[in-house]
């Protein structure tokens, strides 16, 4: 068995805590989480262990893989705690909103060569990675165009709005993941951001409601991704990748297979799949298996830290665009 | 130009009028209608000549084509008079009710090589007639079924129904002739037949609202059609060629492309095409294109009076597998 | 924990097997097969008992769930022995070949409330069962017609297909299920059967190829079966519910939802899930589900042993109109 | 009949000429064309008058409609001989490449109310137009973005591009003409704009291979435009209009409604139809229809002059944006 530690237990530690422990391989041996109803949850499910002192969790030789879905300004101590006490670290996205601290884990992640995977889940989703095996296939020709659609059926509280970032470092940076996971060695080298809202509630918390990205690469390529926080219609999904010879397209994923037809409509078909838990379920499931395949092999994660350093520096100058005005050379 | 005696003004025929009258290369010369007033709506439209002695009109040397879309009994009287006079001749389905009366002017076109061309304006559909050919290039290997789903928007008048001959002879015979054109030297011998009917009205007047028939021919190939008088959802027209290394479909044709997402359902598309004349439109203009192309030159039609005549074979042995309750072998 | 006994570990008993094995709630306490090779198999890896005297089976009070998914002539024997010593069973399809040995059994059953759930999958499709519920919230008005689409990817082994009963008894019998299913109170009255084979082992085994069976329901409902052993495209799984006001469809799910364009094709999609253990990997989950339900309550199981009876009832009769070429009344 | 004198018969003008020729209403009077061979040409099909002193066609007053499919920079100087002449007149799009000029002219129309329509044929669109349609009758709520994909299958020949004005002024501006149209009195205010080309000929002749363009309106509404000078799948034309309870999309049409499926793929469908002509075909109708009406009753084109004119301002701020690297206000 493989002993893993959970930091933090909210919305997304707690499906990973059931993705966990489903896995045959895999003892959750600990979760670390400070709300007191949340830990009690987590023994009552999968009777853990509960420990206040984290640096004691890391020390337990028995603990093979730390795995973090902690809240984000506490991603860095626990990722540097794993490097120490050379465990197989796991660690959701972003990695953090202060880009410096970033850097310096990032120095001694590659001394140490820690073996850590970044949460970045869509990489691993069937359709979104076939579509670059495809790519790779030559299926379309050279790269041109990237084109991303993200949009989250309904906005996160807004207690977790406040200090998730914003919608390009906390939602986005998916995306700006994607288009570098798409463009492999090309570089990003110019970006753009626009960003909208109609609910009030954004312009008091800071944050945008609807936001849509341009980029160039090196190459040449173009990328657009364009982001909105509420999609009555359900969690919208798509990926295109336009080539000199061909596109390839990733699409939504419905309830079912089924449709309607009366005399008002035909083909209907049902809706999305809600959210990310249901449409990426495949996806976490991959990634877990690669988790686990990176603890027992010398492999190299799909999804690395520098991933993640990269994803929010795209972010960030997002943002820099969007103060300046202007078109941002990186 | 040439010129065209059209005979029949009624629904089919005011719609082939209008066909023929945008066509450049085609002088609407006569119409011959038995109703007065349908007769002078052809005037004012066409400017066409109105003429109660049809037999006039064929010895007229001016006509060139004698179009044929009167009732079903009167169809062989035209043809009869039209292979007598040595026009070229476009005749509606069903040639006749009367199976031995089409035999015998069978022989006599076969004798004078008659110009004939039948309405099997399916025949003429670009999706249906792409299949065809897609199957002789072999993109699905060897045809080992044929399944056709048809299915008009609504009804025709009562007053129509009475006398069509029935779902098998008016409507079916369409479906009929297509599995006779995608079978190509293959041979129907065999049929079964089951009808039904939820609306009162055609018990009343002895026809049957759905009919399935299937069918096996001489190398195996089993044909299934499902036929249907009414159809909420619009005019479903669809082929299914089923075979060794593949399948074809040919499908719906919708009002437009667009789609409708929201909360209950997503992908909505238009309804279908509502009727034959919209569904059907490119079919009935690449069967007139022909139709000129048989009058100028030694041409075969794709759909001959043969064809006619097969057909008409088809769904008068469904008939007698409905009354003895059998297989009915050809 | 339930603890379960599974008879037959073949194809299909390896598949449950872990289904089962993978349940929290279920022990996997025996495996009881013939095969020696296979009994070790199934030791090795789930670390059941292996018992050689079935009747000690049956007769260990800690069993709670008889799993039946032995060789088809062995059926009635094991469920025999399941209602006299009170389990709760679940057997594969189809019951029996005989059917006389089915009538006699179900009396027992019937008599002592036996908890039995017959391998009827398909009901339990997310899709399939959607459009069930759809019928009955009247989303396309009364139903008219029913037109199941089955075909396998390629006919089992030859030594399989001799001792199956043949595609109406071994395969068309989800079908027959299906009608039933959508058809609730209503009635099969008659029934017609078309069969055809081009690869020439069929005749050998006195099998066929192909099957296409039309039925008329007591209240006018027209079905259509087709069937095919082969099927290049994968395993291709359609139902369309044809109603007054419109019409659903389940259709077929792909291996994933990307599409490719290029300059030959446009929205070029995935191939289908290949095969049931794919295609139906939900179905099997949820029937799971309800079987475990049904041992902790008294339920009602979806697909229940007179629906086993009936659907054989069905396949027999179309194996009476293919030999007297007759409709068949039931 | 009404009388109409084209002017230009190059590529577009020779499909205006056979739209105009095949409408009964419409008599082709004059065609003026610089080019000897093409005039000929002209003649010969459509038996037009040909006059070399165009100032003789404005003057004459048998002419009603002035259809003007020049070259760019002969637009205005036609536009305003039909103001003068008291013509109604069609106009190509671009109206021209110099915004002053426009400006002029522009002054004139709004002063003697000349019934003018501008040659944005995607307003025309049955599916681009039902979208519209939809969104007024709130089938999405309150509209927040507009994504419009638009590639040509193929550039036009390179002497062509070198005057064509850019690909953001003889291309996007159609795409920039449909935001504005759905966007209704809501107003651009910030744009944005990047470019990219691969092949070498772009950069010889100042032109780009691929551009994306951002825009937001006054209320917040976000624009994305990507275009491309090739396609390999075709002429790609669709429009997603993204709301608060909703999304419309205006899709691609194919050649038919085939599809294809084998072991290899599933629901194959036939290539985009493959250009304007093919693509926008009724819209193309239904516009010279709009202009008939517009002749004949005091009505508003859908697609005025001051359209023209705020399209190419949108594209010469797009211009700016590059030359900057910033946003642009307007």
């Amino acid at each position: 068995m493989i002993n893993v530690a959970l930091f933090g237990f909210g919305r997304i530690g707690q499906m990973h805590a059931e993705n966990l422990n489903k896995h045959k391989e895999i003892k959750l041996l600990y979760v670390y989480e400070k709300s007191k109803q949340l830990s009690f949850k987590a023994k009552k499910l999968y009777n853990c262990k509960l420990e206040k002192n984290y640096k004691k969790v890391f020390r337990d030789k028995k603990v093979d893989i730390i795995f973090i879905s902690s809240p984000t300004n506490t991603h860095i101590k626990f990722i540097e705690e794993g490097v120490k006490n050379k465990k197989t670290i796991f660690c959701e996205k972003p990695l953090d909103l202060n880009i410096k601290k970033i850097i310096k884990t990032f120095k001694k992640i590659k001394k140490i060569k820690t073996k850590i995977q970044i949460g970045f889940n869509r990489r691993y989703d069937p359709g979104h990675y076939n579509i670059k095996k495809d790519l790779e296939r030559n299926k379309i020709g050279k790269l041109e165009k990237i084109i991303i659609t993200s949009r989250d059926p309904a906005p996160p509280p807004a207690s977790y709005l406040k200090s998730s970032g914003g919608i390009l470092r906390d939602m986005m940076i998916h995306d700006f993941d994607l288009c570098r996971f798409y463009l492999g060695k090309d570089k990003i080298t110019e970006i753009h951001a626009f960003t909208s809202s109609f609910e009030k509630l954004y312009a008091k918390i800071k944050d945008h409601e609807l936001a849509v990205v341009t980029m160039k690469s090196k190459k040449g390529v173009i990328c657009v991704i364009t982001n909105a926080r509420h999609c009555s219609f359900g969690y919208d999904q798509r990926i295109e990748l336009f080539g000199k010879s061909g596109m390839l397209i990733s699409g939504n994923k419905k309830v079912d297979s089924t449709e309607l037809f009366n005399s008002k409509q035909s083909s209907t078909q049902k809706p999305f799949l809600n959210f990310f838990i249901d449409r990426y379920a495949d996806a976490y499931n991959l990634q877990l298996k690669e988790l686990i395949s990176l603890y027992k092999n010398k492999t190299k994660p799909r999804s690395s830290f520098e991933d993640g350093y990269m994803a929010l520096k795209l972010a960030n100058a997002a943002y820099k665009s969007l103060r300046l005005k202007k078109t941002i050379k990186l």
